[in-house]
């Protein structure tokens, strides 16, 4: 836990500048009142975002606040379902399915009393709040899901709440849709002194890898992800065994189920089978933990780190992972490419590639120098790009052309 | 899902005249704002408590606020071993835990912004927030745990917090405190309306009956629980065991695990050993869903419902069952004397007294006129002592001491 975050504990990583621009910004908000809403606290990159910007913001004296949405079994059910049908899935549609949806927005607004200056709204869960109010203040719908291959029949019928809102934020050009309100891209980042990512001494590290039985003397290939079929659990096995018959190592697949993913008991059932099936599974660690310290260890004691995604919305696992120097061997889709520059701080394949996978981690595994230099560029690059700092800037000049 | 629950809604269960006053009373309250503030929205009978009283309440009129605090995993692990020690158990109340439990208070008081009339706490895990804001309003600390036998090195650490209170509120006379605030006695209440208690056609509960495995020709005994080392899981199996050898019947385990109870899955695998290794193991099922539903269908299903537990802050499943005319054989401790009038309604027994569980079981199942009159009286006394419209009352008159 980071207690009392403080901007200017961001000096040592950003520099003076870019805090004091924060802090010059900021000023003109001051008495701002701002709220956000989303539906979960832990699990999952928004939450996490959230955590670190809502405090932040607060420290340079804006009055940010942060609500969850109170979701049901039932409700999740149906988000979980709209969440894979905005990646593409098909869906069917209920009526059911809409009124759970609608009608756990309405029983939330009624103990939801909003007279702020400005209201954010984060991904869909929350997206029909808007119907619930009189309207006194600008809201922004701030959508982190990869809408570029949505189910056309569900986005018409979010498109409806959607529209009444007078701004929309994506994570990526090229999920920017065909619609009348103003749209702005702003791509996620990640909390440097996060539990997740805050230098760790060695010490810790070691330690950490023998309670989870994880040998430190062995390279390690990871992969860390909520378990869920667009993350590819089963295919990062598949080309765990491709890469391990040329060459020794282990692999380790750490996830957490959040409380908003009905489907991860399934899905983790099913990583076990495929895990019992492996001929190297001796090689396999399967950790079910919801551990930030854990994580951070992993990503500094892996050679390798992977993110074989089929879909996703950002992945900022990938800048995690880059940020502590790990090469990261990764999908080309989604935020991903935004983050890896194939050949300079990792490398990108076709989730298909098993192959094309299986030989990058061949290849980095046998070259020491090239993941240290691949690794030094990685930091670099997502300190200049992927950093808190820089997303608080750009929420900032948000804030400007409705404050 | 209850749609935009109404109070007029419960004048066909409680009558115009109580409708009427908690209107008349709740008039003088029409522009406050109160905010309530707990650690979880779903799981456990406090959230569910909260989730009717706080749309009541804004129904008729008074602005009534509801946010959860946000924790960690770390945070709920704390929390837990607080909540075991306040009902008796030993701690190791070490620095670090105290500083996860305050810490974790500090964070989300960064975000929380309160400027509302009345403050509404509820049990231990948001107790500190107290000390993170200048006091322009009365705040109330309502605790819902057995306070009878607390610990007294942590009673002594969290006293540091409750005095700063203008009032606390415990569920039952006996977990008053030697404390120099004032106290009050509120019994907690269950929503005759919700979708746990609301009445069911008997095709549906036949249906979920079909769906889960339970054959309806054989008597059912359930115990609806969090499975939690309180509620005694094992001793129930095993009281199961002496009944059975005396006449056939059905054990039926349902619960849920909360998502502040890390505790939760190490005590499920412990249930399913036990069920393994019980001599009629083919009559238990053991069912772990989060399911609302099937709770009312099991409940209403049930010959003989059973509350076996060790502490209860209150134990609302007995008033849950009864209001449904089912007979309850409970143990005698917590709240549960106060639902279960012994020979009237249900039977009450020790914990430790098996023999004395299995016999109140035989005689049930041998005795279906015994059942009926039992279950009559049962829900009479529910009715007229623990439904929402009570505790609303109750609540208003606390209001009107600080309003």
């Amino acid at each position: 836990m980071t207690n009392s975050l403080k901007l200017n504990d961001y000096k040592k990583i950003v520099g003076n500048d870019v805090v004091n621009e924060i802090r010059e910004k900021a000023k003109k908000f001051s008495k701002k009142h701002i709220l956000c809403i989303n539906s979960t606290y832990q699990g999952g990159g928004v939450a996490e975002l959230l955590n670190t910007l809502v405090i932040l913001f607060n420290n340079v004296g804006i009055d940010v606040g942060w609500r969850i949405l109170h979701g049901t079994p039932y409700f999740f059910n149906v988000t979980k379902k709209f969440h894979n049908a905005l990646q593409g899935d098909k869906i069917n549609l209920s009526e059911k399915k809409k009124k759970i949806y609608y009608e756990t927005n309405r029983r939330f607004s009624t103990f939801t009393h909003i007279n702020h200056d400005l209201v954010i709204i984060h991904d869909p869960q929350p997206l029909p709040l808007i119907d619930f109010y009189k309207k006194t203040q600008p809201w922004v719908w701030r959508c982190h899901i990869d809408l570029s291959a949505a189910n056309p029949e569900l986005w018409n019928y979010l498109e409806k709440f959607i529209k009444k809102y007078d701004h929309f934020v994506v994570s990526k050009e090229d999920y920017e849709k065909n619609i009348s309100i103003p749209q702005t891209v702003i791509h996620p980042a990640i909390d440097p002194l996060s539990a997740k990512n805050r230098p760790l001494p060695a010490k810790l590290i070691n330690k950490y890898l023998k309670k989870y039985g994880i040998n430190k003397n062995i390279p390690i290939i990871s992969q860390i992800s909520r378990f869920d079929k667009w993350k590819d659990p089963l295919g990062v096995i598949k080309t765990f065994e491709i890469a391990r018959k040329k060459t020794n190592c282990q692999l380790v697949l750490l996830g957490s189920l959040a409380t908003d993913d009905p489907e991860g008991i399934a899905i983790f059932k099913d990583i076990e089978e495929s895990v019992e099936n492996c001929k190297y599974k001796k090689d396999i660690k399967l950790i079910l933990v919801n551990d930030d310290i854990l994580v951070n260890c992993l990503q500094r004691a892996s050679s390798v780190v992977m993110q074989k995604s089929l879909k996703e919305g950002f992945a900022l696992t990938v800048s995690e992972a880059l940020y502590k120097e790990t090469p990261v061997i990764a999908s080309n889709i989604g935020g991903i490419p935004l983050q890896i520059i194939n050949g300079e701080n990792g490398f990108l394949h076709d989730p298909d590639d098993y192959e094309g996978f299986a030989g990058s981690i061949a290849l980095l595994l046998g070259d020491k120098k090239l993941r240290t230099k691949l690794g030094r560029h990685g930091k670099e690059y997502i300190k200049k790009n992927f950093l808190i700092t820089r997303l608080m800037l750009d929420w900032l000049d948000l804030f400007e052309e409705y404050l």
